[in-house]
């Protein structure tokens, strides 16, 4: 994207750019939101695998520049099925993201859960 | 967030949300950048859960008004997840979306996967 | 497998020979629970990437020879990776399985949920 | 599983008592390879969910009774969904593992890899 775009756009810039890509292969066709939860999943699967033998807690700043480079290419393809999958059920991201923020608060009350990592359910 | 803040910076004001959610509960320590691949990975499996049993291609319009909002709770949660990723590596998603999509252009030519499926090593 | 075994312990041969396959690799350093959990679940995916757009409901028995293989292939990695976290942690899987059967049954009672595909908690 | 049959027989048995269990359920209709594929990649993820914050490497036999029993349930749907897979495709799962120890062999020798997590492709 170029950087004459300003900032206040890139998110809807990124997001036109996805819709764009796939309807120019014709691929609206596969893009059901059960086939694109899908695809998210295995992404995030992928960034995972890149962890998956780690036994210490090694930085991030401790993998090699193409280990560095395969997280960022991970990460960006379940961004770019999460912008997708919002586009093709409606969804908005930030609004969703805003909202599930406030329900963790009371889920999750900071004097409460501090320095704890255990699930909701279990306190 | 409020309609005060301008759309430049939502993205922006949704991470350091994020953040401040996860410093004032002394979250850091769990959220090593394996942990939250993790995360990341058990929340899509439970957007896909979802849509697991269906059969047919049933639209997105045509769910119940509670499982709409179950699947903009996993949305969420991906989101999240993703955001907090990208400030414990210190990644920037957009711009790693950005080149990714650049990747995904030379790898899936329009003309030649138009109307395809196939992964790009099947070509 | 040698089929002078009798069938009677090809589950526990197998086990075996997963085993000594990691402890030969001094890999048990990275098998801990967490890992392998990573690993069957990193699989998992891989096999559901096969299916990832489909969008009919292609019978497996039309997937090309090379597909099927693969489909083979992905079955066997989850297939190792549980057996080697029931060898890790001490669990017995055909007991494990005989005992969530159960619960399933109580679950899921035949009467009311015949071809229906709900979660059981929305009954 | 009475103790009365053969463990010959276990594994037979507990694929032929999964089929029964859909089968009177009237679900064939919903276990296409692809939602199967689905199904098993949300319980290896529910299985995952249970290790999601573990920092250090804690021992399974440390973990609660109660969070030992929701890994060995977790472990069942795995293995359950698994052989309805199996029994769906016609793959058999011994067999497809003997095969893979060996591909696995190859790609994997015990002189070079001994004590390494490497991916493969990185040797």
């Amino acid at each position: 994207m170029s950087s004459s775009i300003p900032p206040t756009d890139q998110l809807a810039a990124l997001r036109l750019e996805i819709d764009r890509f796939s309807e120019v292969r014709d691929w609206r066709q596969f893009h059901t939101p059960k086939n694109l939860s899908m695809a998210m999943s295995v992404e995030a699967s992928e960034l995972m695998e890149i962890f998956q033998w780690q036994v210490g807690n090694e930085d991030f700043a401790s993998l090699s520049e193409s280990k560095k480079e395969a997280v960022a290419h991970e990460v960006a393809d379940v961004f770019i099925y999460l912008m997708r999958f919002c586009s093709v059920t409606g969804i908005d991201p930030l609004k969703a993201a805003q909202e599930k923020l406030k329900l963790n608060d009371a889920k999750y009350p900071a004097g409460v859960v501090k320095g704890k990592s255990d699930k909701y359910s279990d306190y």
